[in-house]
């Protein structure tokens, strides 16, 4: 296996357990890179709880979430969500899927979720919201199917994150490290946003300060001086990925 | 002691272990299992925090709660609420009585507690509420005697949980495994149903997603999943429950 | 130094050290004991956090407030409020004084504190309301003379519970396993009844229960399998007292 | 490098862990102080996270907030804030800036933050409010510019806190230790009045006993007990700064 497809395996193991470890991700939900070598394949934890992924869990997928990887591990219901979002958006390279306790209020009531200060606006100016009745009426509150992931992908459209409907959140970005900054931070907006409620109605940040804060905080700085932050808090608490021992290519 | 009753004993020690560590029990609530070998029997801690049940803790008791392993180790104060409800319902193998904060604010108030999302459903789409004046008028709130039990129980009727005014919930399933996974998501669920009342009323999924996520959350990959997630979780806190020295037997 | 009274310096330590580890104190408020030997005298810590005390930290003062034991280490500035009410209540064995982020949003806004479940109806059913003002003016928002203490007194009365407008609570019982029990439970009560006005207005369990409830609960083994319960976490939590190594009279 | 630079560059980074570990900051924000031997330059961390910092990576700024320490060492973007309130008020030792999630509701909402109780009155009875709009329209919502920081200074005025709109807070002392007293009591005061909002319209302490509050907590022997409390709890958690190795201006 080349270097930089191990080290793209352990640096999705650590963002997977640093979202996780922040709150974001809990015992469903996963993040997505896509693959450093071949643009039209991605990389994907085996079905596993995010805050438990190590590298050897990583496979191999193509943009239609056929598996590549061989062996019978069993890859995420979901993982449709991922191919098809890089499917059609050849810009986003990593993608966090999830159900955080901050979002949910938002799916559940439809409410608008708002850039509320600097960081939160990371999540960009709109929020767009896929409501997955509108294509396919009831399901069980998955997205298993291709047509259900292509239908998640055309509301996301521009987007750099978009609510689903009583289901979670789907985040995305232009590397493994925006999407853990962006998906943590608009974390922390959600909350924030339904704290300041019990003062009455709330409104957004001016589009100018959401503009200038998002492209201020999406700097190698901040990001980096956060990343820094989770990494060493992960370091303290003992929950590190293993480095790999064997190559996903080789179960 | 046959090796299924010890198998049993060390998961129920188990059970009470994650769904205290997740924050459903605290010092108070229970959870017991069926009998693996005797219908006519279950499985339940002697009176004791669930964070600290070990297998030597667990005692056997007929369906009328009567204790059959000897000793004069105390038994819980309400475990007529287990013995009533296997007696009434031969389909349910395990159950989970608890006082969690989140659920709390309903037994208290008499909101109808609604399924919210996917994992939310798994309490089933309806929950009832019992009320213990309707037969017994003012009591110490706690439910002692064979008849409390029995009306529980018919409260309960064929639903996977009931709610108990200003005192708690009672969860049941047809495994340890499912009982677990329905105690923290119906607790998750009234989580959420709270918060995100700060944005109004809330509706709750539609009769037809509630049921076909309930079918799909409570298939064994989700389950088996979130059993390695918390298990995972309990082992790296030190709290795994110590292997059983002793029979409960033979105390 | 008498057995007796090392064995309750030694409680009291664990005392403090429950009440701040289960959230009710933090780095003020404090927890005292009559003393078991002189009902005329009482003991408590010197000037220091709750979490940090030692038996070795342990005092003993008159009913008047006034230190027996020698040496120049300071008193909590509020200790007239134990000595004024070992005064008035021959009854009472122990007191906690706290500001538990519970309890406050009732002392800020007079909202009365009712009992909502089984466990809440500890704290008594009426927890009257302290206002200094009513009879000191402005202060500095502590209680430092006896004539404030003897005014607290006279509002706690015959009941369990106190609240003190925009300070706090103080907190009675026949033992320090009872006073300990009381506190963790009334702040509990508290954080519910918050919780559940965002329902819409609460009300309280009915009187007949509350009465009935609360005897259940103050019986020996709830308290006992409470008392394990917080033991044990503090235990695991490394945060056991230190065995005292000198006598308080022996500095 | 003198003692007292070392020593005040330990109890530099010592206040930083603890108004992060309290929870106050989290990746962002800082804590700097004046030089104890010169009273035209500050101190201040390195850019990186309140939480991880250590002596070594203290430096040296004039109140221009030009580096004095050589090398290329990266300071944090919003230095200014610190150097343009220690020239506009000679007054003040130390200053902590942050975002913390008590605060943001203030801050987006521009809800007035009231004194709830005795300790939270430390942040002063007026705690200013400033947009950064009225000067400078739309901005990235940080401070950088020194016509930035001194709009800030101007804003908080003599007092001890100022909020910036959907920004975060800038609290000020006359010691490092007062610094982080009024950090987490103002925080914690926050937190209270909102909470409290739960139960209705909320109304500040009456001023005098604001102000007699105010000085009664800003004595040594409360900020002393304090402070003992979250050093020893730093320590347990294994998270004091380690001693300096290298001075600052050699590195």
């Amino acid at each position: 296996m080349p270097n930089a497809v191990a080290d793209a395996c352990y640096a999705l193991a650590l963002a997977n357990r640093i979202v996780a470890y922040e709150g974001v991700l809990d015992g469903f939900g996963h993040v997505s890179v896509r693959h450093p070598e071949n643009s039209s394949h991605y990389l994907l934890s085996r079905s596993r709880s995010p805050e438990l992924v190590e590298p050897a869990d990583i496979l191999e997928f193509t943009l239609d979430s056929e598996k590549v990887t061989p062996g019978d591990v069993l890859p995420y219901g979901e993982c449709v969500i991922h191919g098809e979002i890089y499917k059609a958006r050849p810009d986003v390279k990593a993608i966090c899927h999830h159900h955080s306790v901050a979002i949910l209020p938002f799916c559940v009531t439809g409410k608008t979720l708002l850039p509320m200060n600097g960081l939160g606006s990371v999540m960009g100016a709109t929020v767009p919201f896929w409501d997955s009745r509108d294509e396919f009426g009831d399901t069980p509150m998955v997205v298993t199917t291709a047509a259900q992931g292509a239908s998640l992908a055309r509301a996301l459209g521009p987007h750099a994150m978009v609510l689903m409907r009583r289901h979670g959140a789907t985040v995305v970005g232009a590397s493994l490290q925006e999407v853990v900054f962006r998906s943590i931070y608009s974390h922390r907006n959600a909350e924030l946003q339904l704290r300041a409620a019990a003062f009455g109605e709330v409104s957004p940040l001016s589009e100018g300060e959401a503009a200038m804060a998002c492209a201020y905080s999406l700097r190698e700085r901040p990001m980096g001086r956060a990343w820094e932050y989770w990494v060493t808090r992960l370091t303290k608490a003992g929950e590190l990925p293993p480095r790999m021992s064997r190559s996903p290519q080789e179960p």
